[in-house]
């Protein structure tokens, strides 16, 4: 049978075996948000970059600038890291570059996976969807905040979780982790992800609309993947 | 106010400031639930070390030899990680080294806090009576299995941060993740624990006594402290 791995946080991502298996990249409280919201809307790709010097030097070639650092947009970038940003028609059909703090970087180290999809709760149905037509094994790779485990994130594991485990055998027990706190949580999914130490300091920069519009589920049907270095539907 | 975080695997322990906190270990299946057992049970004093090299170099100055690798014990070895191998009479007073897969390895990365605490849920309240006469602050570090968070430390955590609550503020989504796990699983905490990936493993090597020992709530009374290199009460 199919198995399904959840790893909380980028700096442990080395303890699962990402070859041949198809691994979602989930960073709830922006980047994977925004790059659903981006590509539904029109955008032509997205480019994850690590640093913000790479975002410059694709700009050059007509990339849209975004980036953010500590929750902030970069200074001088066309878009920070708010999924309304991604939602405006100048940059439709355009190519976007973005670094973030912790979604780029989780992209960048799923790259050995034989496919990277990005998830959200905004496309979590389609997601599930097009895991369970797949003949291989899944890991969701949870971006964390600085490296350390976060709550939305999690919660967004056991969502998916919950969503095919009648298709997949779970392995490891941050999978059991992640389900749990989902099972226990889910009537209040909101209330539990806004209550995150990241919702938090992101609520004192007042983005309370844009993390409850990363709340919303299923408000789209697009499934990114990363072909080459591009992010595409 | 104090405050409180948890550590999901020592592979995480460097994202924690431990200089000046109080840091208790947990390696509920088997060590910490084993080194409670023993200086309950009379035994001198347990000096935790990383290689097996290390316990026979020991060996020559006196201690019992202690050790497991892979669930199972060292070749040679007096003692493996079995709690009930701890209430031998024929160790009490008596020096034991010993060396374990997790364990070990998590006391030795907690040695820059101000005072290292051996809990498990044997010692539960005591560790809470303690913690809560306290002016400092704390970590929670979970051994977790190979790097790997786990169920059952996790649960550990969670169940330590209900008890203490009312004196500590929680720090970090770990802390949350933890302790809405316990809250959620705790009216069946030993079928959850032994649901764990860990516990499968152990319970596939006939020893499902140990388990249902180490989850015993209570037990006992002492809160082991690391004193140099040596675990004492």
């Amino acid at each position: 049978m199919k198995t399904i791995e959840v790893c909380l946080t980028p700096e442990l991502i080395h303890q699962h075996d990402l070859k041949g298996k198809v691994i979602v990249v989930a960073d709830i409280f922006r980047a994977t948000s925004c790059i659903v919201t981006g590509l539904a809307a029109g955008v032509k790709s997205i480019r994850p970059v690590g640093e913000i010097e790479e975002v410059k030097a694709l700009a050059r070639q007509g990339y849209i600038m975004a980036g953010e650092r500590g929750g902030k947009k970069v200074d001088g970038f066309d878009m920070g890291n708010s999924p309304f940003a991604y939602q405006n028609t100048a940059i439709k059909a355009k190519k976007v570059a973005i670094s973030t703090t912790n979604g780029s970087a989780a992209i960048l180290k799923s790259v050995e996976a034989s496919q990277v999809l990005i998830g959200a709760f905004l496309n979590l149905e389609s997601v599930m969807e097009y895991l369970i037509q797949l003949t291989q094994s899944v890991v969701i790779h949870c971006a964390g905040w600085r490296g350390t485990p976060n709550l939305e994130d999690t919660l967004f594991a056991g969502a998916l979780m919950d969503e095919v485990m009648e298709e997949f055998t779970p392995l490891g027990d941050s999978a059991s982790i992640a389900h749990q706190l989902y099972i226990s949580t889910h009537e209040n999914l909101s209330g539990t992800a806004l209550g995150s130490s990241h919702a938090k300091r992101l609520i004192n920069y007042g983005m309370e609309e844009d993390l409850a519009f990363c709340m919303e589920t299923n408000k789209y049907s697009v499934v990114p993947k990363l072909v080459g270095e591009e992010l595409v539907i």
